[in-house]
């Protein structure tokens, strides 16, 4: 088999939405373990799941993962396939379906959207706010959330990756079970998990390679899935088999391990982490400020992503030409979402900060060249 | 990070049933490219799935899938997460729901067993042939089958992984769309498409590593799902997203894609491949049935698989000992699926002659040390 690539080649600052940008250190230690993981005479891409190199593994992705966000013993980390899509049916599957009250669906963007559809085939939903008329550029207060007591949940997104809007904290929800879609920007701050019934994430932003799910849940809402659910769909079937319902996808889990271990020790934890995204985001939040109206925010700034900057520049050519300069300065995947247009920059946990200002510094250029 | 990896260590020859031996080849060029794929400027991990790097390579999988298994252009190919088990509902919530005809189940295995249980939560289904009191040993013949006029589907588990039983040809199952299990014989050997209605594999044996399955479908079968279906669940959403519908598992695709082209160029089509899988097989089973009993298979001869041989020795103290001289040899993972019991050897695609040289040179020695 042929192989064609140079090691000298430059990677460049990838500021795509997910698959994103994963930490070097992470990607380093995979590619050198990846013909023979140690010890076990395999790739960890060739080992069973049922191996012990491989539960040790899990094991530790969990121990990690519990440590970065305090979990009390009462939440349970499991490992799913199927990304957001899947979970969008599966939350209403276990916990909607035969319910005559219905599940409060908090919509701030296009994935919260996209959830309502799937939970309304599974029972009756009521839209406690969308923010549809203001074209998804903020969250709501909690003043505005017409909540229905005694929900079986209350749905959020805590970040909408396409129109970069994000809860700055959870909304008050009352009794019932927060359930959150935290796909974009889970593991970029401490987590209050008290506060929620369960929390998921597709990995491919924060947390991983695309092809795992991780899915937080409170113990007390595994009982509420019926046993006449296909099996793979009921959260406890996963749980009762710790993750081990059918083959986990290993080489992803193994990656999210490793990102863990990432965080706590070459990052020194969530808080210190926090910190950094607070500070990479202002920097082109302040960028974007002092444009002139050059750079057009479209979040309004108390709802302002920490992990997508999502901005418009006057004219749809200005974009393109901004796209194309960037990407001559190796600052590429920087188009929004083919379903908005403008301009996109993801900069999850693994984005350092040199990127931030790479791209800050072609800003302040581009806006220069184009100004007067 | 630290790293710990020791290039030198030595590859054992892995019999794991699944997650299974890959490719030597396909592993370098994979650990080559891990930090920077040709022209990315970034790992296949860390690329969006709709960038034109990673829309190559989807493209570039299908086309090789397609030219492997000579597939014509009604048949389409499809990349989904979620595993067999996914399978085992998704094939009934779109081809049984509201169905009156109960469709055909044929259940040579544990795995079939399975696939019962979750087509019975969606609709009628009718047991056409079930190996359960010969205890799994082998396939049905035709005229064995009880078979619906007009059932929706037949459904079959073309090998059962755990038993190690292999249909070597696809039973007559007359107008009814022929819908197969092919998780761990999938490429084994050219397949006669055209008998197939859906065929489906989780990559984790001879196609891939865990975290991506394989449907191939017969495009008028896509209409049957309702549009009431969960969006995930529904065959027709992934195809009409060109597997796009949510973000598809990229990396675990670009190995399929780098095994496909393994098998095309360096293994000479499925022919060849077919031709050595047989040659491997009958190394083990040759010394199976010159072992005067001490050897005992499990299938029998007709139902033989090629790629899981499975069989008993005298006793379990004996199989503990099989299996641990055997790692002394570097030869690993025998140990039979826990539900069984006994020795299993996979012998799936990647597992190089030599490997199953060396297992049937220990076989004949363990013989001689512990016969008489």
């Amino acid at each position: 088999m042929a192989t064609v690539s140079d090691p000298s080649q430059t990677r460049f600052f990838n500021f795509s939405a997910g698959p994103a940008t994963l930490p070097l250190p992470v990607l380093q230690r995979a590619q050198q373990e990846l013909l023979n993981l140690p010890g076990a005479g395999a790739s960890v891409l060739e080992i069973s799941h049922r191996s012990r190199d491989f539960v040790e593994i899990l094991e530790s992705t969990t121990r990690n993962l519990t440590e970065l966000l305090s979990l009390p013993d009462n939440y349970k980390v499991i490992y799913l396939q199927g990304g957001s899509r899947l979970q969008f049916s599966m939350v209403p599957m276990n916990f909607l379906r035969g319910s005559e009250k219905p599940a409060d669906y908090v919509t701030t963007g296009s994935w919260g959207k996209k959830a309502l559809v799937e939970a309304k085939k599974e029972g009756p939903v009521n839209l406690a706010w969308d923010g549809k008329s203001e074209k998804y550029n903020r969250v709501p207060t909690d003043a505005e959330l017409q909540l229905t007591p005694g929900a079986p949940y209350t749905y959020i997104t805590s970040n909408e990756t396409i129109e970069g809007v994000q809860f700055a904290t959870e909304p008050a929800t009352g009794d019932s079970p927060l359930v959150c879609d935290a796909s974009s920007d889970f593991l970029c701050r401490p987590l209050p998990i008290e506060k929620y019934g369960l929390i998921y994430a597709c990995a491919q932003k924060n947390a991983g390679p695309a092809g795992v799910t991780l899915v937080i849940i409170r113990e007390d809402l595994l009982e509420r899935g019926a046993d006449t659910l296909p099996g793979y769909l009921n959260y406890r079937q996963h749980f009762e088999n710790d993750s081990m319902f059918n083959t986990p996808p290993t080489f992803a889990i193994y990656l999210v391990d490793l990102i863990a271990q990432w965080l706590l020790k070459d990052m020194g934890g969530l808080e210190k982490v926090y910190e950094l995204n607070q500070k990479k985001a202002a920097c082109l939040y302040e960028e974007i400020d002092r444009s002139d109206g050059f750079y057009q925010g479209h979040a309004i700034d108390s709802s302002r992503s920490l992990m997508n900057v999502t901005f418009r520049l006057p004219s749809d050519e200005l974009q393109s030409q901004f796209i194309s300069e960037a990407a001559k300065r190796n600052l590429v995947s920087l188009k929004g979402h083919r379903s908005v247009g403008g301009i996109r920059a993801s900069i999850y946990n693994a984005m350092p900060m040199e990127g931030v200002i790479a791209l800050q510094e072609f800003m302040q250029d581009f806006h220069e060249q184009h100004s007067s």
